[in-house]
């Protein structure tokens, strides 16, 4: 990843230089959090956490890049001179990337130096949202496949080269198996798949030829388009003379891949002709404008598929895509004093949770059966029984008594400075953490249509200190 | 642009090295088309030849890239050492960055090494179907904010770095006036916007405070955001103190900031307030998930607003996050013969337009003023009068005859190898061509919603090439 530095909304600049000139020695702690899961859905998969750490880590400014916010004749020299000898000097803590999280949970707490912190909110937004709102719809697309393979097919719909390559690492974070995308591939250690395309089809005088072709180059790779022009009168007997070439010199044929017209139906005759010429191994792919539900549908008609290509649905989350994370002030640290602040706006569901915090996952003691999360102060320590209300300001505040549980902190320390302080694992140790994660929450809460929401309280102390600020806002404006 | 040649799907270097075993002395002329405008829009503002331009002249492959495609064990050694020597050899010819187009009409048209034409499908789609869509969907907000400006505010929520640095670019092509993304800023001499967040006024004891300390560090950039705690009673009010002190001292408040609420009513009161306080000068900026329907409703109700910042809706075109841009092969030349090549479908909707082309915008005679778009064969001449049909396969296909119009060709040489061919305006002169040539295609195609279909053609020569293609690949099954 590049210096993205520059990266940033002018405005954070402009109230970085202003703290430069005002309170420069106010520290500040900022959380990430969202209020909305995409597609009505009950959860969020975080991830993006590496390139965030990574970007934090490599933050610096050129001279090139000094030289153009002075241009720009705004901000006052003392500032543009310590961008040149920016040294990143906070601490991070933060969510494992494959955690299914909920609305209000601080995925992420950044604490330092008040200019610094306000620097990072439009980079780490950036990454946080684009990378976990694409893990997320992976995960809804791979629920709905079942133990079937899914390909991740986007690049070339993807929005920008970026959106291409840390959306397909976030894709397998989301229980994807391959990617088409190369640089992806390369990149973070993901199997490459794909087969061909029309083109190759039509480069030949007949598709016979063109499959001909194909095995003669990919002997033990012959994957095989087969809707060029026909898929049953032409495509798979085409295919099959192939396969029965192979098979007898040898090789072990691939599968075909059907990118058009009714899947379904296509599926099932093309299994059945392939069996019938004694080639059950043979796999077949789908691929063609699929999602969750219309790879559930087929699902459903009983369509044999053996896996799936999914492109633009996917790599843009494209029925949802946006994730609305936030990055919001919680407390300012002065003279080693930590003052809590809370955003308070016309509309209550905006209330933010002020204070540094910790988000607990509650279990039923002695079992791996996950109930509620509980956002409590930093400070205060998780006793059984505890009394809570729910963090959603616009749930009925009824306090309700946790009698027993085994609470497992979630945010795990990151950075001290540029100082690692957690594992980075690979893309497929992170997949896999969040297959066991989210084996841990209610089967209702997984649900792709009208999901249980999972319960997410705050303890008593934060919701009282919450109020009291609300009341002491008013008394500022 | 870093070197993006590994952005690539995997299928692209499995055909291009099965063409280097098989039929490696052949071209491919590959042309780049959409046939569904986003949002039921009825055109495309083309955008991000640049960025392909470069693309395309920067591409190479590394020692590690090789190495790479090497260890998948999928490709021939000459194929592998082919690429360490690849040397761009393809002409390339485009529409300009900034033309409203249509469906069907190619965009881009690439011919050279079959080979070399297949590895960069995924790349080119890539770019430009980003960058299109975005200035699309720019230049449907800035259409709905007629001559008030519209900032590009969507970083944060863009899918990625390149999806907000390159979508700022494409959001100025599709008229926005400036961005808050300081990087795509400074990368592409788009003035910089913004103003302060809501931590700003937080991080002091009061929102008078807050604003009276913005002042002494940005006198002559004084603009507020006022909705902290509550617009009227205490945001609209400090500012005016501060304004005036502003005004008193000799500096020229810029204006006000509302990003949450109801902005109608809100804008309405704030416009009395400021100018019943001596400040008719002062600008009104609403935020805060904005689009053009939500534009023009504010508008229509007569809300006071001078400009709009705009994020999340734009930078992803959230209501219509796909433009599916496709790469298909139009012909094969061997032994210097083109031979015209076409995708047949089971939808006929799919049917692609053989040979090598020219698309055409059509005028009335010795005017300004475009009537229709006719795509002919690069060997045709366009005299008058000419027979006609739709160039929509599924249309009603019925001959028209144009008798009388001017008509100048759309696309432009663009690269003879690596040498460009064509100049490359910056951004906001492509903004100024795209907005005259928006000004010659008629009224009712540019409305929002329910637009009129721009008529585009074949000439009756192309879809007699078209017909006869189909007829012999029902031949080739």
């Amino acid at each position: 990843m590049n210096n993205l530095s520059m990266l940033t909304d002018l405005y954070e600049f402009s109230m970085a230089n202003g703290y430069r000139q005002t309170i420069n020695d106010e520290q500040g702690v900022f959380d990430i959090f969202f209020r909305k899961v995409p597609d009505n859905g009950s959860f969020v998969i975080t991830a993006g956490l590496e390139q965030a750490i990574n970007s934090l880590q490599n933050f610096h400014f050129d001279q090139s890049d000094v030289d153009y916010l002075r241009s720009l004749n705004l901000f006052q020299d003392n500032f543009l001179n310590d961008l040149l000898d920016f040294k990143f000097d906070c601490q991070v803590s933060a969510i494992p990337e494959g955690t299914p999280v909920f609305p209000r949970e601080p995925l992420l707490t950044i604490r330092g130096p008040l200019l610094q912190t306000q620097l990072f909110e439009t980079l780490l937004l950036n990454i946080l949202n684009h990378q976990s709102l694409i893990a997320t719809k992976a995960r809804r697309i791979t629920y709905s496949a079942g133990d079937r393979p899914v390909m991740e097919f986007g690049a070339r719909r993807a929005q920008g080269p970026d959106s291409a390559t840390y959306g397909a690492r976030a894709a397998v974070i989301g229980g994807c198996t391959s990617t088409s995308n190369v640089l992806a591939a390369e990149k973070f250690g993901i199997p490459s798949a794909g087969t061909m395309a029309h083109a190759w089809v039509e480069s030949f005088p007949d598709e016979l030829t063109s499959f001909e072709k194909w095995a003669q180059v990919y002997p033990d790779n012959a994957a095989l388009l087969v809707d060029t022009y026909d898929v049953l009168k032409s495509g798979v007997p085409n295919a099959i003379k192939v396969f029965k070439e192979l098979k007898a010199a040898g090789h072990q044929p691939v599968g075909i891949r059907i990118d058009s017209g009714d899947i379904s139906q296509l599926s099932k005759a093309a299994r059945k002709m392939l069996d019938d010429a004694g080639l059950p191994e043979v796999k077949i792919t789908a691929s063609n404008a699929l999602d969750e539900h219309v790879v559930a549908s087929l699902l459903h008609e009983g369509a044999p598929l053996d896996n799936f290509g999914i492109g633009e649905k996917l790599i843009t989350s494209a029925s949802s895509p946006v994730l609305s994370g936030v990055y919001k002030l919680a407390a300012v640290i002065k003279d080693g004093q930590t003052i809590p602040k809370i955003k308070v706006s016309a509309s209550r569901e905006k209330l933010t949770l002020p204070g540094l915090k910790q988000v607990y996952r509650l279990y039923y003691p002695g079992t791996q059966n996950a109930f509620a999360d509980v956002i409590a102060l930093a400070d205060e320590s998780l006793d059984q029984p505890i009394t809570v209300v729910k963090a959603n300001p616009l749930a009925t505040q009824r306090e309700q008594r946790i009698e027993k549980f085994d609470a497992v902190p979630l945010q795990v320390q990151a950075l001290d400075g540029p100082k690692l302080q957690t594992t980075l694992p690979g893309v497929f140790d992170i997949q896999k953490y969040s297959q066991q994660m989210l084996t841990q929450i209610p089967a209702a809460t997984k649900r792709l249509i009208n999901p249980d929401e999972f319960p997410v309280y705050v303890t008593t102390k934060l919701a009282a200190l919450q109020e009291s600020l609300v009341e002491d806002a008013a008394e500022n404006e």
